[in-house]
């Protein structure tokens, strides 16, 4: 089982990765674009041994206690199997 | 229209970033992980006038020219209205 965890900026952080991203595709001829914002993942391999209700509370942790910077970002994540 | 751009390493490719996090979160106690790694998205707000086949197109492009190392990289994308 896999877990991804992304983490990006919240809405109210300025990105200036992001907009950086958004003026280099504009000057290079990309046209309908309105905003960039950039974020990361992480790709979990878990146990099999993991039941789901665990896998999650796990991922949720991880995500909320390592990954992820409560000041300036927002985490979401999601499984596949 | 919200186009996610998806970037990690290819599985070939050795992800020195995500095996410090496994290791740090193996000390920190967290049981049942088999491996981590890392990538980066690309959250791109894409003008309301372009079509769907337009949007794929363009966000095809600058996935591939733009936001991927073809060397070391690989990409996925996604829509959201």
């Amino acid at each position: 089982m896999k877990a991804y965890v992304y983490v990006s900026l919240k809405k109210s952080v300025l990105d200036p990765q992001g907009k950086t991203i958004y003026g280099a595709l504009n000057k290079m001829g990309f046209k309908g674009l309105e905003a960039v914002r950039q974020g990361k993942f992480f790709e979990i391999t878990l146990d099999r041994d993991l039941t789901k209700p665990e896998a999650q509370a796990e991922v949720e942790r991880i995500a909320r206690e390592v990954l992820t910077n409560p000041v300036i970002e927002e985490y979401r994540f999601s499984f596949e199997d």
